[in-house]
Protein backbone atom coordinates (compact mmCIF):
# COMPACT_ATOMS: atom_id res chain seq x y z
CA UNK A 1 0.00 0.00 0.00
CA UNK A 2 1.61 3.31 -0.87
CA UNK A 3 2.20 5.74 1.50
CA UNK A 4 1.66 8.51 -0.13
CA UNK A 5 -1.31 10.45 1.49
CA UNK A 6 -2.02 14.68 0.53
CA UNK A 7 -2.98 15.50 4.23
CA UNK A 8 0.29 14.17 5.45
CA UNK A 9 2.86 15.81 7.72
CA UNK A 10 6.11 15.06 5.87
CA UNK A 11 6.12 16.07 1.96
CA UNK A 12 8.99 14.87 -0.45
CA UNK A 13 10.05 16.38 -3.40
CA UNK A 14 10.64 15.11 -6.68
CA UNK A 15 10.37 15.50 -10.29
CA UNK A 16 7.00 15.14 -12.23
CA UNK A 17 8.98 14.05 -15.42
CA UNK A 18 12.73 12.65 -16.18
CA UNK A 19 14.40 12.01 -19.40
CA UNK A 20 13.50 7.87 -19.61
CA UNK A 21 17.19 7.32 -18.86
CA UNK A 22 16.75 8.94 -15.38
CA UNK A 23 13.46 6.81 -14.44
CA UNK A 24 13.52 4.84 -11.65
CA UNK A 25 17.02 6.47 -10.22
CA UNK A 26 15.79 10.31 -9.41
CA UNK A 27 16.87 10.47 -5.18
CA UNK A 28 13.59 10.84 -3.97
CA UNK A 29 13.66 6.94 -4.13
CA UNK A 30 15.38 7.07 -0.79
CA UNK A 31 12.79 8.99 1.81
CA UNK A 32 10.03 7.50 -0.68
CA UNK A 33 11.73 3.89 0.12
CA UNK A 34 12.13 5.07 3.90
CA UNK A 35 8.62 6.33 4.73
CA UNK A 36 7.55 2.63 2.90
CA UNK A 37 9.46 0.69 5.04
CA UNK A 38 8.45 2.36 8.23
CA UNK A 39 4.83 3.27 7.24
CA UNK A 40 5.23 6.74 7.94
CA UNK A 41 2.72 8.69 5.23
CA UNK A 42 3.64 11.48 3.26
CA UNK A 43 2.84 13.98 0.59
CA UNK A 44 4.43 14.51 -2.49
CA UNK A 45 5.47 18.22 -4.38
CA UNK A 46 6.39 17.89 -8.04
CA UNK A 47 9.04 19.92 -9.56
CA UNK A 48 9.02 20.82 -13.28
CA UNK A 49 12.88 18.73 -14.16
CA UNK A 50 13.66 21.68 -17.18
CA UNK A 51 12.27 24.70 -15.42
CA UNK A 52 12.56 24.21 -11.59
CA UNK A 53 10.40 26.11 -9.47
CA UNK A 54 11.12 28.85 -6.93
CA UNK A 55 10.90 26.53 -4.20
CA UNK A 56 14.09 24.38 -5.66
CA UNK A 57 16.16 26.95 -6.53
CA UNK A 58 15.72 28.94 -3.18
CA UNK A 59 15.46 25.77 -0.93
CA UNK A 60 18.33 23.70 -2.11
CA UNK A 61 22.14 24.76 -3.45
CA UNK A 62 22.12 23.12 -6.14
CA UNK A 63 18.48 23.00 -7.21
CA UNK A 64 18.49 19.13 -6.43
CA UNK A 65 16.04 16.41 -5.92
CA UNK A 66 14.62 15.70 -2.85
CA UNK A 67 13.92 18.07 -0.44
CA UNK A 68 11.70 16.84 2.24
CA UNK A 69 10.04 18.83 4.92
CA UNK A 70 8.39 17.11 8.12
CA UNK A 71 5.76 19.92 9.68
CA UNK A 72 7.67 23.37 9.69
CA UNK A 73 11.63 21.65 9.47
CA UNK A 74 13.28 21.12 6.21
CA UNK A 75 16.24 19.04 4.81
CA UNK A 76 17.86 18.88 1.65
CA UNK A 77 20.23 15.89 0.66
CA UNK A 78 19.08 12.30 0.37
CA UNK A 79 21.16 11.11 3.48
CA UNK A 80 19.95 14.27 5.56
CA UNK A 81 16.03 12.93 4.39
CA UNK A 82 17.42 9.42 5.36
CA UNK A 83 18.59 9.97 8.37
CA UNK A 84 15.59 12.19 9.57
CA UNK A 85 13.36 9.36 8.44
CA UNK A 86 15.50 7.14 10.40
CA UNK A 87 15.07 8.78 13.43
CA UNK A 88 10.93 8.36 13.62
CA UNK A 89 11.39 4.43 13.11
CA UNK A 90 13.33 1.00 15.07
CA UNK A 91 12.44 -0.62 11.47
CA UNK A 92 15.39 2.24 9.85
CA UNK A 93 17.23 2.70 12.72
CA UNK A 94 18.33 -0.09 15.71
CA UNK A 95 17.11 1.15 19.45
CA UNK A 96 20.45 -0.75 20.73
CA UNK A 97 23.20 2.04 20.76
CA UNK A 98 25.64 -0.01 19.14
CA UNK A 99 23.84 -1.02 16.34
CA UNK A 100 22.84 2.38 15.54
CA UNK A 101 25.95 3.73 15.35
CA UNK A 102 26.89 0.76 12.81
CA UNK A 103 23.92 1.69 11.11
CA UNK A 104 24.71 5.46 10.91
CA UNK A 105 28.02 4.51 9.75
CA UNK A 106 27.26 2.25 6.93
CA UNK A 107 24.89 5.08 6.23
CA UNK A 108 27.78 7.88 5.82
CA UNK A 109 29.90 4.97 4.13
CA UNK A 110 27.62 4.44 1.30
CA UNK A 111 27.30 8.11 0.81
CA UNK A 112 31.20 8.99 0.91
CA UNK A 113 32.88 5.97 0.55
CA UNK A 114 31.15 3.89 -1.83
CA UNK A 115 29.35 6.18 -4.30
CA UNK A 116 31.56 8.46 -5.14
CA UNK A 117 33.54 6.14 -7.30
CA UNK A 118 29.96 4.71 -8.70
CA UNK A 119 29.74 8.48 -9.73
CA UNK A 120 32.06 8.50 -11.44
CA UNK A 121 31.70 5.16 -13.12
CA UNK A 122 27.96 6.07 -14.33
CA UNK A 123 29.83 9.15 -15.81
CA UNK A 124 32.43 7.38 -18.16
CA UNK A 125 29.56 4.69 -19.03
CA UNK A 126 26.69 7.01 -19.47
CA UNK A 127 27.59 10.48 -19.96
CA UNK A 128 31.25 10.46 -21.46
CA UNK A 129 31.12 7.36 -22.58
CA UNK A 130 32.47 8.49 -26.24
CA UNK A 131 34.98 10.47 -24.20
CA UNK A 132 38.43 9.60 -25.27
CA UNK A 133 39.69 10.25 -21.28
CA UNK A 134 36.70 7.87 -20.42
CA UNK A 135 37.55 4.89 -22.12
CA UNK A 136 40.87 5.12 -20.99
CA UNK A 137 40.02 5.61 -17.57
CA UNK A 138 37.60 2.34 -16.99
CA UNK A 139 40.28 -0.31 -16.14
CA UNK A 140 42.22 1.75 -13.07
CA UNK A 141 37.97 2.95 -12.14
CA UNK A 142 36.80 -0.87 -12.29
CA UNK A 143 40.49 -1.48 -10.39
CA UNK A 144 39.28 0.72 -7.42
CA UNK A 145 35.55 0.02 -7.64
CA UNK A 146 36.62 -3.90 -6.98
CA UNK A 147 38.81 -2.58 -4.17
CA UNK A 148 35.78 -0.60 -2.31
CA UNK A 149 33.10 -3.61 -3.49
CA UNK A 150 35.43 -6.08 -1.61
CA UNK A 151 34.91 -6.00 1.71
CA UNK A 152 30.99 -5.78 0.81
CA UNK A 153 31.60 -9.09 -1.20
CA UNK A 154 32.92 -10.82 1.92
CA UNK A 155 30.22 -9.33 4.30
CA UNK A 156 27.17 -9.87 2.23
CA UNK A 157 28.61 -13.66 1.68
CA UNK A 158 27.70 -14.12 5.00
CA UNK A 159 24.87 -11.44 5.83
CA UNK A 160 21.35 -10.90 4.08
CA UNK A 161 21.92 -7.38 5.02
CA UNK A 162 25.06 -5.12 6.44
CA UNK A 163 24.11 -5.93 10.01
CA UNK A 164 22.10 -8.46 10.36
CA UNK A 165 18.69 -7.23 10.13
CA UNK A 166 17.57 -4.47 7.62
CA UNK A 167 18.24 -0.77 8.24
CA UNK A 168 18.37 2.44 7.00
CA UNK A 169 21.90 2.30 5.85
CA UNK A 170 21.07 -0.45 3.45
CA UNK A 171 18.57 2.07 1.56
CA UNK A 172 21.48 4.46 0.98
CA UNK A 173 23.51 1.05 0.31
CA UNK A 174 21.63 -0.46 -2.40
CA UNK A 175 20.64 2.58 -3.65
CA UNK A 176 23.98 3.36 -4.12
CA UNK A 177 24.82 0.03 -6.04
CA UNK A 178 22.10 -0.10 -8.02
CA UNK A 179 23.78 2.38 -10.38
CA UNK A 180 26.11 -0.09 -10.90
CA UNK A 181 23.57 -2.72 -12.66
CA UNK A 182 24.61 -4.43 -15.79
CA UNK A 183 28.14 -3.60 -15.43
CA UNK A 184 30.89 -5.67 -15.42
CA UNK A 185 31.87 -4.60 -12.18
CA UNK A 186 28.78 -5.78 -10.27
CA UNK A 187 28.54 -8.97 -12.07
CA UNK A 188 31.94 -9.69 -10.85
CA UNK A 189 30.55 -9.52 -6.76
CA UNK A 190 27.78 -11.91 -6.90
CA UNK A 191 26.43 -11.67 -3.24
CA UNK A 192 26.90 -7.40 -3.64
CA UNK A 193 24.36 -8.32 -6.71
CA UNK A 194 22.36 -10.66 -4.96
CA UNK A 195 21.78 -8.01 -1.95
CA UNK A 196 20.78 -5.34 -4.46
CA UNK A 197 18.37 -7.71 -6.20
CA UNK A 198 17.25 -8.39 -2.12
CA UNK A 199 16.51 -4.52 -1.49
CA UNK A 200 15.09 -4.20 -5.00
CA UNK A 201 12.49 -7.31 -3.91
CA UNK A 202 11.40 -5.52 -1.06
CA UNK A 203 7.67 -4.60 -1.26
CA UNK A 204 8.68 -0.94 -0.17
CA UNK A 205 11.16 -0.52 -2.50
CA UNK A 206 8.57 -1.91 -5.19
CA UNK A 207 6.26 0.35 -3.83
CA UNK A 208 8.48 3.53 -3.80
CA UNK A 209 9.36 2.63 -7.29
CA UNK A 210 6.52 2.70 -8.52
CA UNK A 211 5.00 5.86 -7.02
CA UNK A 212 8.17 7.41 -8.58
CA UNK A 213 7.13 6.31 -11.73
CA UNK A 214 3.95 7.12 -11.18
CA UNK A 215 4.10 10.33 -11.47
CA UNK A 216 6.61 10.35 -14.29
CA UNK A 217 3.73 8.38 -16.36
CA UNK A 218 1.08 11.29 -15.18
CA UNK A 219 2.85 13.94 -17.29
CA UNK A 220 4.25 12.34 -20.38
CA UNK A 221 7.12 14.31 -22.35
CA UNK A 222 6.88 16.62 -19.32
CA UNK A 223 3.50 18.20 -20.50
CA UNK A 224 1.04 19.16 -18.38
CA UNK B 1 44.87 23.76 24.42
CA UNK B 2 44.91 20.49 23.18
CA UNK B 3 42.05 18.28 24.26
CA UNK B 4 44.25 15.07 24.41
CA UNK B 5 43.93 13.36 27.14
CA UNK B 6 44.71 9.42 27.81
CA UNK B 7 42.22 8.95 29.94
CA UNK B 8 39.15 10.12 28.25
CA UNK B 9 36.66 8.40 27.10
CA UNK B 10 36.02 9.47 24.10
CA UNK B 11 38.69 7.77 21.22
CA UNK B 12 39.82 8.64 17.91
CA UNK B 13 42.22 6.51 15.80
CA UNK B 14 44.81 8.07 13.67
CA UNK B 15 47.90 6.89 11.81
CA UNK B 16 51.55 6.85 13.71
CA UNK B 17 53.39 8.41 10.36
CA UNK B 18 51.74 9.02 7.06
CA UNK B 19 54.25 10.36 3.68
CA UNK B 20 54.78 13.67 4.16
CA UNK B 21 51.80 14.29 0.70
CA UNK B 22 49.03 12.98 3.06
CA UNK B 23 50.27 14.71 6.20
CA UNK B 24 48.22 17.10 6.90
CA UNK B 25 45.22 15.28 5.42
CA UNK B 26 44.40 12.38 7.42
CA UNK B 27 40.26 12.53 8.41
CA UNK B 28 41.01 11.70 11.98
CA UNK B 29 41.48 15.46 11.83
CA UNK B 30 37.86 16.10 11.18
CA UNK B 31 36.80 14.24 14.76
CA UNK B 32 40.22 15.82 16.54
CA UNK B 33 38.50 19.16 14.95
CA UNK B 34 35.23 18.69 16.43
CA UNK B 35 36.93 17.81 19.70
CA UNK B 36 38.23 21.03 20.12
CA UNK B 37 35.51 23.44 19.13
CA UNK B 38 33.17 21.64 21.35
CA UNK B 39 35.75 20.99 23.91
CA UNK B 40 35.47 17.07 24.34
CA UNK B 41 38.57 15.43 25.42
CA UNK B 42 39.82 12.49 23.50
CA UNK B 43 42.43 9.70 23.80
CA UNK B 44 44.95 8.51 20.30
CA UNK B 45 44.94 4.79 19.28
CA UNK B 46 47.42 5.13 15.91
CA UNK B 47 48.21 2.38 13.55
CA UNK B 48 50.45 1.68 11.37
CA UNK B 49 49.50 2.55 7.73
CA UNK B 50 51.96 0.06 6.23
CA UNK B 51 50.87 -2.70 8.68
CA UNK B 52 47.58 -2.33 9.84
CA UNK B 53 46.69 -3.87 13.13
CA UNK B 54 43.79 -5.87 13.64
CA UNK B 55 41.36 -3.11 15.19
CA UNK B 56 41.65 -1.51 12.15
CA UNK B 57 41.23 -4.19 9.47
CA UNK B 58 38.49 -6.02 12.01
CA UNK B 59 37.31 -2.62 13.06
CA UNK B 60 36.50 -0.48 9.82
CA UNK B 61 35.03 -2.69 6.23
CA UNK B 62 38.16 -0.58 4.35
CA UNK B 63 40.44 -0.57 7.20
CA UNK B 64 40.52 3.39 6.74
CA UNK B 65 41.17 6.14 9.75
CA UNK B 66 38.88 7.38 11.50
CA UNK B 67 36.79 4.94 14.16
CA UNK B 68 36.07 6.77 16.58
CA UNK B 69 35.16 5.06 20.02
CA UNK B 70 32.90 6.72 22.76
CA UNK B 71 32.99 4.20 25.92
CA UNK B 72 31.71 0.95 24.60
CA UNK B 73 30.29 2.53 21.01
CA UNK B 74 32.64 2.35 17.89
CA UNK B 75 31.82 4.65 14.82
CA UNK B 76 33.59 4.18 11.26
CA UNK B 77 33.46 6.66 8.60
CA UNK B 78 34.57 10.55 9.18
CA UNK B 79 31.23 11.72 8.42
CA UNK B 80 29.52 9.89 11.26
CA UNK B 81 31.84 11.03 13.40
CA UNK B 82 31.02 14.04 12.81
CA UNK B 83 27.69 13.54 13.69
CA UNK B 84 28.30 11.63 16.85
CA UNK B 85 30.09 14.48 18.01
CA UNK B 86 27.93 17.26 17.36
CA UNK B 87 25.58 16.01 19.52
CA UNK B 88 27.69 16.26 22.54
CA UNK B 89 27.73 20.11 22.51
CA UNK B 90 25.31 23.17 20.70
CA UNK B 91 29.09 24.38 19.51
CA UNK B 92 28.53 21.93 16.91
CA UNK B 93 25.01 21.66 16.32
CA UNK B 94 22.31 24.04 17.09
CA UNK B 95 19.77 23.66 19.43
CA UNK B 96 17.12 25.03 17.37
CA UNK B 97 15.39 22.42 15.00
CA UNK B 98 15.80 24.17 11.66
CA UNK B 99 19.00 25.11 12.40
CA UNK B 100 20.20 21.78 13.20
CA UNK B 101 18.17 20.39 10.21
CA UNK B 102 20.18 22.87 8.21
CA UNK B 103 24.03 21.81 9.69
CA UNK B 104 22.98 18.15 9.21
CA UNK B 105 21.45 18.66 5.35
CA UNK B 106 24.85 20.83 4.63
CA UNK B 107 26.75 17.39 6.38
CA UNK B 108 25.53 15.57 4.06
CA UNK B 109 26.07 17.91 1.10
CA UNK B 110 29.72 18.17 1.65
CA UNK B 111 30.43 14.36 2.06
CA UNK B 112 27.94 13.42 -1.30
CA UNK B 113 27.35 16.53 -3.35
CA UNK B 114 30.91 18.73 -3.02
CA UNK B 115 33.75 15.72 -2.21
CA UNK B 116 33.06 13.40 -4.75
CA UNK B 117 34.29 15.65 -7.41
CA UNK B 118 37.07 16.80 -5.24
CA UNK B 119 38.17 13.60 -4.76
CA UNK B 120 38.17 13.05 -8.76
CA UNK B 121 40.43 15.88 -8.80
CA UNK B 122 42.69 14.58 -6.33
CA UNK B 123 43.51 11.98 -8.58
CA UNK B 124 43.86 13.57 -11.92
CA UNK B 125 46.00 16.06 -9.93
CA UNK B 126 48.19 13.93 -7.68
CA UNK B 127 48.00 10.30 -8.17
CA UNK B 128 47.31 9.74 -12.02
CA UNK B 129 48.57 13.38 -13.08
CA UNK B 130 50.81 11.61 -15.61
CA UNK B 131 48.36 9.68 -17.21
CA UNK B 132 46.71 10.58 -20.37
CA UNK B 133 42.86 10.11 -19.48
CA UNK B 134 43.81 12.38 -16.34
CA UNK B 135 45.14 15.30 -18.73
CA UNK B 136 41.82 14.49 -21.05
CA UNK B 137 39.18 14.64 -17.87
CA UNK B 138 40.74 17.86 -16.10
CA UNK B 139 38.25 20.90 -18.43
CA UNK B 140 35.27 19.00 -17.99
CA UNK B 141 35.85 18.27 -14.61
CA UNK B 142 36.84 21.43 -13.88
CA UNK B 143 33.76 22.74 -15.13
CA UNK B 144 31.40 20.40 -12.89
CA UNK B 145 33.35 21.61 -9.72
CA UNK B 146 33.40 25.08 -11.23
CA UNK B 147 29.22 24.15 -10.92
CA UNK B 148 29.07 22.92 -7.68
CA UNK B 149 31.14 25.42 -5.89
CA UNK B 150 29.46 28.43 -7.54
CA UNK B 151 26.68 28.24 -4.97
CA UNK B 152 29.02 28.31 -2.41
CA UNK B 153 30.53 31.22 -4.02
CA UNK B 154 27.31 33.10 -3.53
CA UNK B 155 26.30 31.83 -0.02
CA UNK B 156 29.60 32.58 1.21
CA UNK B 157 30.46 36.18 0.09
CA UNK B 158 27.67 37.34 1.83
CA UNK B 159 27.58 34.49 5.44
CA UNK B 160 30.89 33.62 7.47
CA UNK B 161 29.96 30.28 7.54
CA UNK B 162 27.57 27.99 5.50
CA UNK B 163 24.30 28.85 8.23
CA UNK B 164 25.38 32.03 9.77
CA UNK B 165 27.10 30.40 13.10
CA UNK B 166 29.82 27.53 12.74
CA UNK B 167 28.37 24.23 13.08
CA UNK B 168 29.47 20.69 12.03
CA UNK B 169 28.73 21.40 8.64
CA UNK B 170 32.00 23.99 8.40
CA UNK B 171 33.88 21.39 9.47
CA UNK B 172 33.20 18.79 7.25
CA UNK B 173 33.24 21.57 4.28
CA UNK B 174 36.21 23.27 4.94
CA UNK B 175 38.55 20.03 5.10
CA UNK B 176 36.74 18.75 2.02
CA UNK B 177 37.47 21.75 -0.25
CA UNK B 178 41.17 22.54 1.66
CA UNK B 179 41.89 19.56 -0.49
CA UNK B 180 41.95 22.11 -3.67
CA UNK B 181 44.23 24.62 -1.93
CA UNK B 182 46.35 26.17 -4.58
CA UNK B 183 44.21 24.47 -7.19
CA UNK B 184 43.07 26.81 -10.28
CA UNK B 185 39.74 25.62 -9.54
CA UNK B 186 39.78 27.50 -6.10
CA UNK B 187 41.41 30.27 -7.05
CA UNK B 188 38.58 30.84 -9.46
CA UNK B 189 35.97 30.99 -5.84
CA UNK B 190 37.86 33.48 -4.06
CA UNK B 191 34.82 33.74 -1.41
CA UNK B 192 35.13 30.26 -0.73
CA UNK B 193 38.96 30.04 -0.85
CA UNK B 194 38.71 32.75 1.92
CA UNK B 195 36.19 30.48 3.78
CA UNK B 196 38.49 27.57 4.06
CA UNK B 197 41.55 29.99 5.30
CA UNK B 198 38.95 31.00 8.06
CA UNK B 199 38.20 27.66 9.17
CA UNK B 200 41.84 27.33 8.99
CA UNK B 201 42.82 30.15 11.00
CA UNK B 202 40.27 29.26 13.82
CA UNK B 203 42.49 27.97 16.99
CA UNK B 204 40.36 24.75 17.35
CA UNK B 205 41.85 23.83 13.47
CA UNK B 206 44.65 24.91 14.11
CA UNK B 207 45.50 22.59 17.84
CA UNK B 208 43.76 19.32 15.74
CA UNK B 209 45.92 19.89 12.87
CA UNK B 210 48.92 20.49 15.41
CA UNK B 211 48.34 17.07 17.15
CA UNK B 212 47.84 14.97 14.34
CA UNK B 213 51.59 16.00 12.52
CA UNK B 214 52.78 15.69 16.32
CA UNK B 215 52.21 12.08 16.26
CA UNK B 216 53.97 11.97 12.95
CA UNK B 217 57.30 13.82 14.52
CA UNK B 218 56.97 11.44 17.12
CA UNK B 219 57.89 8.33 14.65
CA UNK B 220 59.93 9.55 11.85
CA UNK B 221 59.95 7.76 8.79
CA UNK B 222 57.43 5.24 10.21
CA UNK B 223 60.09 3.91 12.72
CA UNK B 224 59.12 3.18 16.59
Amino acid sequence: MSMIDPGAQVEISGYRWVPPFAQGFVRDLRPRWACEEAGVSYRERLANVADKPDWLVEGQPWSQIPIIRDGEITFFESGASLLHLAQKSEILLPADPQRQATAISWLFAAFNTVEPPIFEHGNISFFAKDEEWAKLRRPSLEEFLGRRLAPLEARLSASEWLDGQFTVADIAMVTTLRSLGGSRVLAAHPAVEAYVARGEARPAFKQAMADQLAAFARHPDNTD
